[in-house]
């Protein structure tokens, strides 16, 4: 098949999928979680394929950890599906109704967006979870995984299609996989048909997807995420603040990249930081103010205020006042999370109000920008977009609403010209 | 000032902006109203340059109706900006909240988008609404309008923006004009600082506007809307909602292009549907189907189904049931605004169901697609996006959100490994 027939295919299922019954939908995620444990063994001798492949390609170690699968990964791809049939359904929610007049009424429902194109790295468990998001949302989704991952994704894939054959009714098309990087290309052309993509992976991974698509992107490149410590911060919460957003997890996007420092308390926390960041490893870097206080730190040059290490990396820049800590954010920063620590709550208003993020914090960790730590139940990605869906995502990132008018023969034309009706705008 | 320079003007104004309290919007509004209705003069004879240019250009009649103003239209623009600055401030809406622990709230809370591109034709009302609705949503504008209407716009523009000087705090910036057409270029390519693009125009404008820039656009380029005559539809309703569905203001969007009639009433209905429009000088084209039942009838090729006449013309499709009326609108439709007649329920809701458009309907007429007929107190546009906003946008389509997170130095490595902390995700 063409690109352009699967995502046919992917439109003329999404069709049926937006008004299945939640029942229904359910039926085939409860299928696909029980289908994938009782194939624990085919999936892992998959797996074994990609794991020796990755081995000979000598694939970076961390890569082939989470390509790794065992039993308890499998049950939890199954737990993570059930999960995902527990949540309400985000399809057919009435946001509004109103009457237009007696006899006419407008409802806005919410309803799926319509087919989803989902690129992805190594992880297989991406594929259950993604499948049943989109599956729960009504979404038909097309599939793009990592090549390490290419054999388990495939048997993975073949159940889940599997699941949802059991199910009278579920198109088949629901999910599909494709398999090569040029069809990736083809599906980013496929705006006619394709109504979202959901990329994830690395930032140049995703900024070439942005880059090269028409089609809507939800999710994030960069993750460039801040703490600032104000003039009247507790240095105690500071520090557990600051030490928990940079090191809880350094390679995720939420993990602090710069620490800006109000210049009344700089010279009071910066040893204390360098102290603890030094205890754990971390190469410091700062500003020339930062570096009139502790001449050890390296010389953080300009663009660095604007990388994302991921890494044991941090450069810590010192203002004069708050409204240089938001400019300097607003500036640098990727719109994605960022944090106050002060005990003035003014001065949190301030900040929040005026970081253009995300998720804005007062005396948490940037760490908790994430959907399940939201309570969102489940997450499609981190999104930095300006329009539809920013922050964590989860299922309500997938529909979209349409307008349902009923009538009994109204016309517009009773409506205007002399002696024109009017409209009674009564919220239902 | 470059394109550039322009839009980080824009940029830095909106961080303003984001949190100007409603009452100093609205100030800035009720006096942008003022002072137009103290201008008049400046403005007509503005307008008076422009109509002659238009006059020696040759431009068409109905396009120099549009751009001309009198002293009631600007009383219009007057009360437009008033009638806006009534509406709910629709920035600082609470739409969530959520204790994740003690001491530890989530709020997902609506905020300005950021910048606006706007562009459009000849009529100069759309300055002041457009500038309106997004100052009133908390974003900057950069507008470019016609080049037909450039001496009303830009006393336009000028007027309002001495309006927006004489309240303390808001900056000039939010609302800008750019002129010449290598700007419009320039702007598409602004998607660092510019958040959206709104287009209003010709198809053929939008569509060059969709395909030229990588910033989210809302709005739409075709309105091909379809009224569908079930078999069971009340024939009299039929006729008067088909009637009004293309008649009532043909140049519209919303406005219908073709009609699907179910086969086993359409030699019923297809010759009076030829009497009544032949009355009103609608050129009607029919499948061979409904040819067999009126000869009369012109040949509608295969490319007439996809067409957006915004005329008196009108293609009739007789189709064997409800599905394949359906897939007929989903197939040639433009996901704007298609109306079942019928008086089956059941078929309603499967039609409403099935067909992937904007506004579906029951029992009434396309026309009322439209965000005034909706209630929503102004419309930016319709939209036949499947993100971010779809069918007619209000004010609530110039907003996003974003989330914040109150702590008192909570980190996310107590709620991880070990001895965990759970979270209470306890709605607000």
């Amino acid at each position: 098949m063409t690109l352009t027939e699967i995502a046919q295919k992917a439109n003329s299922a999404a069709l049926i999928l937006a008004h299945l019954s939640t029942d229904k939908k359910n039926q085939a995620l409860n299928e696909m979680a029980r289908i994938l444990e009782e194939n624990c063994e085919s999936i892992l001798s998959a797996n074994k394929k990609d794991l020796e492949f990755a081995e000979n390609a000598e694939i970076a170690k961390p890569l082939i950890a989470r390509l790794a699968l065992n039993e308890d990964k499998i049950r939890g791809m199954a737990q993570g599906i059930r999960s995902v049939a527990a949540l309400p359904d985000p399809v057919g929610v009435k946001q509004k109704s109103m009457e237009l007049d007696e006899n006419l009424t407008l409802h806005r429902v919410s309803c799926p967006i319509g087919v989803i194109g989902a690129i992805f790295e190594s992880r297989p468990d991406a594929v259950p979870q993604i499948s049943s998001l989109c599956l729960k949302s009504g979404n038909a989704v097309i599939l793009k995984g990592g090549r390490e991952a290419q054999n388990s994704n495939k048997v993975i894939v073949n159940l889940l299609t599997d699941a949802i054959k059991k199910v009278p009714g579920i198109p088949e098309a629901a999910v599909q996989m494709i398999e090569t990087r040029s069809e990736v290309n083809d599906m980013l052309k496929e705006e006619k048909y394709i109504n979202l993509v959901v990329p994830r992976g690395s930032n140049d991974f995703v900024r070439y997807i942005q880059e090269n698509t028409k089609i809507p992107v939800l999710g994030h490149s960069e993750g460039i995420c801040h703490n600032y410590i104000d003039r009247e911060a507790d240095l105690e919460k500071a520090l557990r603040i600051a030490l928990d957003s940079k090191l809880q997890y350094p390679a995720a996007c939420n993990a602090m990249e710069n620490l800006v420092v109000h210049q009344d308390i700089a010279s009071q926390i910066i040893p204390q930081l360098v102290t603890k960041f030094g205890e754990k490893g971390v190469l410091l870097m700062g500003c020339e103010k930062s570096r009139e206080i502790d001449p050890g730190l390296a010389v953080a040059s300009e663009k660095e205020w604007d990388e994302e290490y991921n890494d044991l990396k941090l450069s810590i820049k010192t203002v004069e006042n708050l409204d240089e800590a938001v400019s300097f954010i607003n500036e640098h920063g990727s719109g994605h999370t960022d944090t106050i620590i002060t005990e003035n709550s003014e001065s949190a208003e301030k900040f929040m109000n005026g970081v253009n993020s995300a998720s804005v914090m007062c005396n948490a960790s940037t760490r908790f920008a994430d959907g399940f730590r939201y309570g969102l139940g489940a997450e499609i990605g981190i999104s930095t977009n300006k329009t539809h869906a920013r922050g964590p995502v989860g299922l309500e990132g997938l529909v979209i609403y349409k307008y349902r008018v009923y009538g009994n023969g109204q016309i517009v034309g009773d409506y205007s010209g002399e002696n024109a009706r009017s409209f009674t705008h009564k919220p239902l």
